[in-house]
């Protein structure tokens, strides 16, 4: 285990330079501590349970509505609640001890966290797998190391933001015959309580970025998870509060906060004056109730419509496969995965001869049915569909040259389950396809030509948000064009993926993740706005 | 004259050091060219003309209605007015050649800004006392030596930040069998086009901060001066336009957009769709309108009140004289002067024994009178009221101790000054101190005890907003809890000064001006935020 010291140093170069960096390897082999069998078995034990890892005292109620699309059953976990006065009380009263901490222990404090998240990387994987319905290995890599690897990349922002001034300094200005001195200090100030709200797919990944931001900057925080994702961060909150403790801080500093969809009390957490950041991952609509709030320091990724350019490619079916996975992956439930593939109406060149415009969309629909048919990869790759509504969206499309069609599990015969719709249309249908569509669906969209194809793109990325987008073109300088087009729509471009290399995965250190630019999101994980927003410089002169 | 490229690293420095940093010394004797003398004459020159140092081309009208404090005659200077449409569209064609720029070249051009406007230093010092009321040796250091230093600060800030990343590499992930490889690019992509709000008060030194932020971050930008405070800026922008147009660059990268009061253009500016980034200097209401528009990125520099907490002192008459100067710089019209002085009811102690709190506020007041008075020190330091509306709220303070009066001005008799009123107030009468009172005034509260003055000094700044604040107390621990309780509300304390070190002085590359923290704004000249906020980070990935 390397110290909070090493981490930090190694975390801060690692977001200059931007090429591949880990703390912790994405591989379950790399963790010896634990199995997936274990957490199996720890998982059964907890359902129908009263959850005790996290602290209970004062709860008003017990509550939980979890349920898991594998199992199709009630998970039964009840989750302590607590009063908004409670949560807010015990949050004022952890921060007047945790915002006069260094930056050296609460890095110390929050580096004990993530190893302790480690030994739970079993646990997080089954946990994550039953209230998300990602495929295992998913489950383990984006709750486990990817979200303490983008936990570690927000603390070592933080940190290097922290420490970006000289703390204290002799100011000494010549005045001519005499020189004015003053005593000069700079102090970080914490903003304040954060707020940081979870979403149903991925709990972990997207929560603790914002929450160790947070902590960092010396800014108790309370978690409201989606009340259908609560587990894997109830968890996470149990090894924090332990940490907290074990340091001699308030446990309290981490708390979290369940609730139901029928009772909903995110507005109420939100809206609390001692609340000033409030980090948010969901659907526009709230996200952008939660920007508008005044006096709030607000962090939000919200739905995105990634669009592909497809123009001219090597290989196609090297492509169709990168983009069928690319859909399938957590069944198209990844912010990041592909939705709208922009294609001229004349077709697309490739170095085995031009295809036509019908044969893409069919090479695409073959791709997804090939891959969701292979009973090796396909069940694993899709997972489950974490909430009915998804389902019934995608189930509803109308006229699909391919349609969306459950998968058989053979771990989990009452998987909810869906592999991706394909649907055709041309670009003038904007009522299809110029919309969010969450879930497995892949609209084929017929352009006049890749002059069209692009301003859409550009265009759908401005108005609707996108979080990533992709390019498959030979052509260098439409390359550049598109390159253009997109990042002056704040929408990062990946070209000619194939292989292994996939648009979803955003590496912690080297990609960012949202822009912040379009209305995605107005945040980034994680560049220096990340961080400077959560605290206030403020200097002090004594003469 | 320093390279861009050694003032950017001058800057950078200084940015983390904090201590005495220029670029543009202070004192007119440093600068040989040019003169007072010439510049008065030069200035006469241009009354009653159209105003011919920027682009005019297009003009749908010529506008102008300042009025001299000193002289209380109007300037008679016209200046070219342009519609909205042709301001965001020569804007809008400018920024594509703007933002293509790299870091480097932008500092090039910024830099012959700077140099350009430093030979206008003397110009400037004139304009901006016929314009602001300010005294000469104010107009000359604000508008002249410390806006360019200012500006300077922002473009390190920027300079630093839009290069903190490595703009390309290779990013290698070991996959087990083999490595994933990619290219990828970092990118900081300009945010949009930006509007620069001006105030009467200071039309350079609060202008050019966001105005070079946004240039360096690659945002072609439109001043809005106040309508009262043309003729500095307009200086500025003729030598920026000048600028750009030497290096090959579209002039109207920087345009000035002249209006009336009677016909504002600001909200049509403001919430033009293409206006992405707001800087607003100014009053309280109109900066939560701004604050408010939504998509935006707004820096504002808003009203504060700023108290001084005064409980025990060495040298009275050094304390009472230190206050008098900060209240009587400009007539208290800067937003750095101190406005509430907050003193326990049973006084104070001092080293040559104990004061009443009626004797503080005769002390103060016979400070202020003392330096009103001396012919050779009070009409220089005073300057003259900007704003007819500030002379009447002083005039019209009801029960003053000192009540605030004109002061002749050897050099301008018809010149409208006005030295500070002092009122002495209990603390419960909030109705008097506990709001804003722009201008030459004074509020001595009576509190409790030192308790009460700097737990309403602090609730004061988190309320109403403080850009600064000051405390006078020989009890090291007292000061400890000052400085935490006042920068828990995030306003910075500037602690027994006396001599040559004024609270009303902050000085760039060292004190961050204005904290961003408390209603007073919500943006700091200059910390990361400052410039981070006006461009968005975007990678590109290349198989």
């Amino acid at each position: 285990m390397k110290s909070a010291k090493e981490l930090m140093q190694e975390g801060q170069a690692a977001l200059k330079q931007r090429t591949y960096y880990t703390a912790f390897p994405e591989s379950p082999k790399a963790y010896t501590e634990g199995s997936t069998e274990e957490s199996q078995d720890s998982f059964a034990r907890l359902l129908n349970q009263d959850f005790s890892e996290f602290k209970s005292e004062g709860a008003q109620a017990w509550v939980g509505t979890e349920v898991s699309p594998y199992l199709m059953t009630g998970l039964g976990i009840r989750y302590p609640q607590f009063s908004t006065e409670t949560l807010i009380s015990r949050a004022e009263t952890a921060q007047m001890g945790w915002r006069s901490s260094s930056p050296d222990q609460r890095a110390e404090v929050l580096t004990d966290c993530l190893y302790r998240i480690q030994k739970r990387f079993f646990d997080l994987a089954v946990s994550t797998m039953h209230t998300t319905g990602q495929g295992y290995m998913m489950s383990f890599q984006a709750s486990g190391p990817h979200a303490n690897d983008r936990a570690m990349e927000a603390m070592s922002m933080a940190y290097q933001e922290l420490t970006r001034f000289e703390s204290e300094v002799q100011f000494v200005k010549p005045m001519g015959k005499f020189d004015l001195t003053l005593r000069k200090t700079f102090k970080p100030i914490p903003r304040g309580l954060g707020l940081v709200i979870g979403c149903s797919t991925f709990p972990t990944w997207n929560t603790v970025p914002g929450l160790f931001a947070n902590l960092m900057c010396g800014n108790a925080s309370i978690i409201k998870p989606h009340p259908k994702s609560i587990l894997p961060i109830a968890q996470v909150v149990g090894e924090m509060q332990k940490a907290f403790e074990a340091a001699g801080f308030d446990p309290y500093t981490v708390q979290l906060a369940v609730d139901t969809l029928e009772q909903p009390v995110t507005k109420e957490l939100a809206e609390h004056p001692s609340i000033k950041l409030i980090d948010y991952t969901g659907g526009s609509h709230f996200g952008e109730y939660i920007e508008s709030l005044p006096g709030k320091s607000v962090f939000t990724e919200k739905a995105g419509v990634n669009g592909v350019i497809l123009e001219s490619v090597n290989q196609p079916a090297a492509v169709f496969g990168n983009i069928s996975f690319a859909a399938s992956l957590y069944s198209g439930q990844m912010c990041t995965a592909p939705q709208n593939i922009f294609v001229p109406a004349a077709g697309i060149q490739t170095a085995e001869g031009s295809l036509t415009f019908d044969q893409v969309v069919s090479g695409i629909a073959e791709a997804i049915s090939g891959l969701a048919n292979n009973p090796k990869m396909g069940p694993f790759t899709l997972g489950a569909i974490q909430n009915e509504a998804t389902a019934k969206r995608v189930q509803s499309l109308s006229g699909a040259v391919l349609a969306a069609s459950s998968v058989e599990n053979p771990e989990f015969a009452d998987a909810r389950t869906l592999s991706p719709a394909v649907v055709a249309v041309d670009a003038a249908d904007t009522a299809t396809w110029k919309q969010e569509c969450f879930g497995p669906a892949l609209f084929v969209i017929r352009c006049k030509d890749r002059e069209e194809a692009l301003a859409l793109a550009a265009q759908s990325a401005a108005e609707l948000g996108a979080i990533t987008s992709q390019c498959y073109s030979t052509d260098e300088s439409f390359c550049e064009q598109v390159a253009d087009a997109m990042n002056a729509a704040f929408a990062p471009v990946s070209f000619n993926f194939t292989g292994a290399a996939f648009v979803n995965q955003h590496a912690a250190f080297s990609d960012f993740h949202v822009t912040g630019g379009n209305p995605s999101g107005n945040a980034t994980f994680a560049d220096a706005n990340y961080v400077n927003r959560r605290f206030v410089w403020v200097g002090n002169r004594y003469a």
